[in-house]
């Protein structure tokens, strides 16, 4: 069992009396400025040559404006650059509803933390599923906000045009309390009247898991009302992915490259590999990759008017084994991709709900909504955690 | 001021009382298996994935068997992939004749405590300038034996078509008997008979090496009699450096691929760089660079034939200002690559040999003989360090 908190004396700053949040507590990934602390970046060499910030992140300050109390920071894959929670630096944060599997990532301390009850919630990032992943694998409430929705400041970046602020709450109610502060929005008792099942999305996932999920598929259908089934990515979900790993790691390039010449840093193989690979983009096929995404937009912003909500896996399956080799990870990674790519394409809200199992092991369903849409996702994820 | 040596218990062993090298102490660079102690490869996750031998290497044994005493083991640029000596993991090695310059990789640790006086002589590896560099850098006495003339066992490979098992001295004296212990032969008292003077080495040098270096070249061509201008590499040193760019990583690649996919172990990311670039080489390059192989070795074979051997710089300039950018740095090492690549493609035994200084830094002069005329290279530098 891996510790989900970063190694070195642990962030405790108790929060505001008397705010909604008050008697919550909350880990941060160490992504997020706290002041007085390095912020790490799940890379040794990012926190060594970087200065201590002296003033907490937007996230940071807003949660204990609110009353919650910070309990800590929480390990991340380097720089945000992983999907699968298993850092070569800090180590493995446990997935406690899997304790052979990875806890998915980057933000798998924030993750795992929540699912061991350690606290009630935890910032985590989300460029490229990096909550949504993380959420499904160890069977977490997680939410991928509307890109720009919430302020980044304080926030170490990866790739800008498609970085979101997430949280993970291990219930409907929690999660909406954090979500009503972060959002700054109360809960619509309101849900949507129409439910788009991207078929795509479901035929590219392991049966067993589109099996798992279609009891909550069939619930949600219940509860919407009329529903129908299309594609999400006409064009392809690989194609949607194959843009998706165009731009950001060209972008997570440019964000780094001047600390990676000026400091020469250590990372995991796998992780240089990808800022090597980013730096090789040719210009053109990030050109074709910035047309994809417009397209991606416009198929989102067509599927998705006031009042819809589409359905899809989290996750094409439940958390990998822990200690693979990069040739059996590399595919998988690719493959949650496909499923991934639209949130930092488009930069739709998304809510990963738990809720189903397969072999024992946790998978979410996620649902998706236009722009701006986040409080109405997450008063659906309460809708669904009541019976009925 | 850096340690030379790995952090750790220290390797020390007594040697066999009574050998040719009774009294001498040395050093192993940390690619040399010392029973006992982990085989570290400058990359701590190497030592924590593979298992601490329980034999020493071949080079080790034969010194130790010859009554030299082993003092320790000593950081090395990670896994020999390094031509400066500067260690993201274990720090950067003293160069003490240039204390604010790089002592010259990978073999930095044995460079640096020979040059310190801490030990009298100390085992490096050159494959693609390793020993040669580090001896320009630091002002010492270092050979790059002919390729496949010592065994290898024990010793960390990492292209075996270049790798050699190399060593360091202060003086030629101590250089012949570490010599004559390690080659198996006597140091010829015969000298050779002519001299080729390479001119587009020297003329690719800096014009202040090609300047310091004349004394030394004008000496040495006193000292064998017939000397004459000629070309070491009529295709262009930038072409052979080309080629043992194409060939030597993709090696290196081949050495480590299953270690890297099993562990995806951290590097510091210009190694890294070039373990994904060497992994990403065409095989039509790689041919070419096996014929451009082939047409080094047929020119070295007509350079130097019995009797003759031929003098370049071993470095184009001193050694550079520690901690320096990776973009500074990178246009440097491939400079240095064009003055060392033919040891990697032919083969031919190299001394490198202290004794000039620009601006108040050393840089060697080094003598290159046909195959196996690695005693006869010896004994040139003992006559040059003669008062004559």
């Amino acid at each position: 069992m891996t510790e989900p908190f970063v190694p070195g004396p642990r962030a405790r700053i108790a929060g505001r009396p008397g705010g909604p949040l008050a008697g919550l507590s909350f880990a941060a990934k160490d992504l997020f400025d706290v002041a007085g602390f390095p912020t790490g970046g799940g890379n040794h060499d990012w926190a060594r040559t970087n200065p201590v910030p002296t003033k907490h992140a937007w996230a940071v300050q807003t949660l204990l404006d609110a009353g919650a109390e910070l309990i800590g920071k929480t390990i991340t894959d380097e720089v945000s650059l992983g999907i699968l929670g298993e850092s070569a630096f800090d180590g493995t944060p446990l997935n406690p509803k899997a304790p052979d599997r990875v806890p998915g990532g980057s933000s798998s301390g924030s993750a795992s933390a929540v699912a061991q009850g350690i606290c009630d919630t935890a910032l985590g990032t989300d460029t490229g599923g990096s909550v949504r992943v993380p959420s499904s694998f160890c069977g977490l409430y997680g939410i991928r906000p509307t890109h720009g929705r919430l302020p980044v400041e304080g926030m170490m970046p990866q790739a800008p045009s498609s970085d979101t602020t997430g949280w993970f709450a291990r219930d409907a109610a929690t999660f909406a309390r954090v979500s009503s502060v972060l959002l700054r929005e109360p809960i619509a008792a309101q849900l949507p009247k129409r439910l788009v099942v991207a078929v795509d999305a479901f035929g590219f996932a392991d049966p067993e898991v589109a099996a798992a999920l279609q009891p909550m598929v069939d619930r949600l259908s219940r509860l919407i009302g009329e529903t129908r089934e299309d594609l999400l990515a006409p064009q392809g979900l690989s194609v949607w992915a194959r843009a998706q790993r165009t731009l950001q790691p060209a972008e997570a390039w440019a964000t780094f490259k001047n600390w990676i010449d000026r400091d020469n840093p250590r990372f995991a193989f796998g992780v240089a590999r990808g800022l090597v690979l980013g730096s090789m983009i040719p210009a053109a096929e990030q050109s074709w990759a910035r047309l994809m995404r417009q397209e991606a937009r416009a198929r989102l912003a067509y599927l998705l008017p006031p009042g819809t909500i589409l359905c899809l896996p989290t996750t094409p399956f439940p958390a990998p084994r822990k200690g693979q080799a990069l040739s059996v990870l590399d595919p998988l990674r690719d493959r949650i991709t496909c499923l991934c790519a639209h949130g930092g394409l488009t930069g739709v809200p998304q809510v990963s709900l738990p809720g189903a199992m397969v072999d024992g092991l946790p998978v979410g369903l996620s649902i998706l909504g236009g722009h701006g849409s986040d409080a109405m996702l997450v008063a659906v994820a309460q809708a669904m955690e009541e019976p009925r």
